[in-house]
């Protein structure tokens, strides 16, 4: 990287660096990771967007679990918040924290799983720093994307009245790392591991979020669950939000998971982890959700609507409201 | 921030948000942190440049640093590189890892340290993450700056025979870092101090990067020490550099460590930490440099130039070489 320590005879910050040039190779902004900085040459008329996230082990990813899925969810994760923003990715930049003696073959893999994705999503490293850390791998990504100026997707623009639509399936993310973790052992191992690659492995919903530009009135992206981010927009919106549990879109696995056990409701409305796109859109506009469904590739659904108020309350179609003891998401 | 995750009931990131809340108040670009990203409108014509640098409790700052310092020592390093590069800095990113049990008045003396550098700097806060970490508190800062298009100081352009110039004094950083860790007991306090102030507070000399577009051949931030940074530049303009080290500059504290102990001029050289500019000039250039001094209000020194080959070396002025153990920066 552009900044990296001097090593202290082991070479390990010489490999990481070897490791991660060639991320950077297709980036010519990155400068070949050759100068104190990225130089990045905004196209006109478009916006800038940046996001920052970042991770732990043992914190926000196991520590066991594969280095390719760690890179690629770090990656992932913040080009959805792109997506969020209806921008398209351009590139990024990378700090890495890295503890005493992580093998060669984790640095390997972490580096193989940003390449992939790379690859996947059109975009290159353009920079940042690799330091030691004597805690656990620590990871910071500045993810940077382009919107045409002016139609950034907000989270403040919903009307009163407003549909709340959310992209794919939810509460497979948070269902995943509750199979991770061993808390569902009665469901089918092929479902287990179907929540569990949603879990690893988000899909960023970049495609839809650029075809909601200057249609959605608001938007975001469901990391801290569904609850806790219409929660958000409700906040920035200064509205409410009514959300009918049974509309809900909820994947094969997740009913089957949900049958055994009803109390897994909560999991699905708070959890977190799915990084589909949840969104507001005029009731005229409700006609137009299907060509954005077919153009996207993605399952729209229509789950509430925006009201007075500033609550996030969920509704049985039977017009009883559930009652929840959470709202957003808990670390493990 | 944008993306802080839920407190699990002490408040404490309640408190954080509250504390960096109005770091972003006037940078419209932050979107005032209640979205996904920030969204920039770049200044037409302008490139913009984008460096990341991380820091680590214990291994960049010492634990009993002044929370202020810590907060302010991110900024300018990250401002140095924008420096480096002839860029105008425009705003940042911040992710933080948070330990447990973080004293408040900690936190809050790290967010009034950059409300200080942001007031002297004319940079505001664009966004990030706050997490929590079990290990130490670690900090990854993204500086986006902007500079003319096509005009962003490299470190590959120098030529045979250009000079080589630094700016202010070298080797305060590191020997301040000496004075800290206790082992330049023999120096006076009041020099002490002011080596500690330097490693604690650097200047990222923006105004003299900003002149040096279209003037210096190459350019770079000294925070590995002047042989590894020269160095960078030899490397990527693939030639050598000859340093006469009498003409080095150095502070009254720095004369009167070194004449206590003649072996500090290793740390001088190989230390780092000065966040000064050096910087190459064609020859012809030379009569500009009182100028460029004069509308930096920096001193500048010729300490060599740039030759074939592919090492730096330092003479004395009588042309004996100087043999070094180490080229570089050391952990502490």
């Amino acid at each position: 990287m552009t900044d990296a320590e001097t090593d202290n005879g082991n070479g390990e910050f010489a490999l990481i660096d070897r490791l991660l040039k060639p991320l950077a190779a297709k980036t010519p902004a990155a400068l070949g990771l050759t100068d104190d900085a990225a130089v990045l040459s905004p196209t006109p008329g478009r916006d800038l967007v940046l996001a920052k996230d970042a991770m732990v082990a043992g914190v926000h990813f196991l520590e066991d679990d594969a280095p390719e899925d760690v890179a690629r969810k770090l990656l992932r994760v913040n080009l959805s918040d792109l997506a969020a923003m209806g921008a398209n990715p351009v590139g990024y930049l990378l700090a890495t924290f890295w503890p005493e003696k992580l093998p060669r073959d984790w640095i390997e893999g972490f580096a193989a799983g940003l390449q992939k994705d790379q690859d996947e999503f059109g975009v290159g490293l353009l920079g940042g720093d690799t330091v030691r850390t004597p805690g656990p791998l620590s990871l910071s990504l500045t993810a940077v994307g382009e919107v045409t100026a002016g139609q950034a997707l907000r989270r403040n623009g919903a009307a009163e009245g407003d549909l709340i639509v959310v992209s794919g399936t939810i509460g497979d993310g948070a269902l995943g790392l509750l199979a991770l973790k061993g808390a569902l052992v009665g469901l089918d191992e092929d479902l287990q591991k179907k929540l569990i690659d949603r879990y690893h492995l988000p899909q960023p919903r970049l495609a839809l979020g650029k075809l909601l530009t200057e249609k959605a009135t608001a938007c975001i992206d469901i990391s801290d669950g569904p609850l806790a981010d219409i929660g958000h927009i409700c906040d920035e919106s200064r509205l409410g939000a009514e959300i009918e549990w049974e509309r809900i879109p909820l994947s094969y696995a997740a009913r089957q998971a949900l049958a055994q056990n009803a109390r897994l409701r909560d999991v699905v409305l708070t959890g977190g982890d799915d990084y589909e796109l949840a969104f507001t859109l005029p009731p005229a506009m409700e006609e137009a959700l299907e060509q954005l469904a077919t153009e996207s590739g993605l399952a729209l659904t229509i789950i509430g609507k925006m009201t007075a108020g500033n609550d996030v309350r969920v509704f049985h179609e039977d017009g009883t409201e559930l009652t929840l003891d959470t709202r957003g998401w808990q670390h493990f």
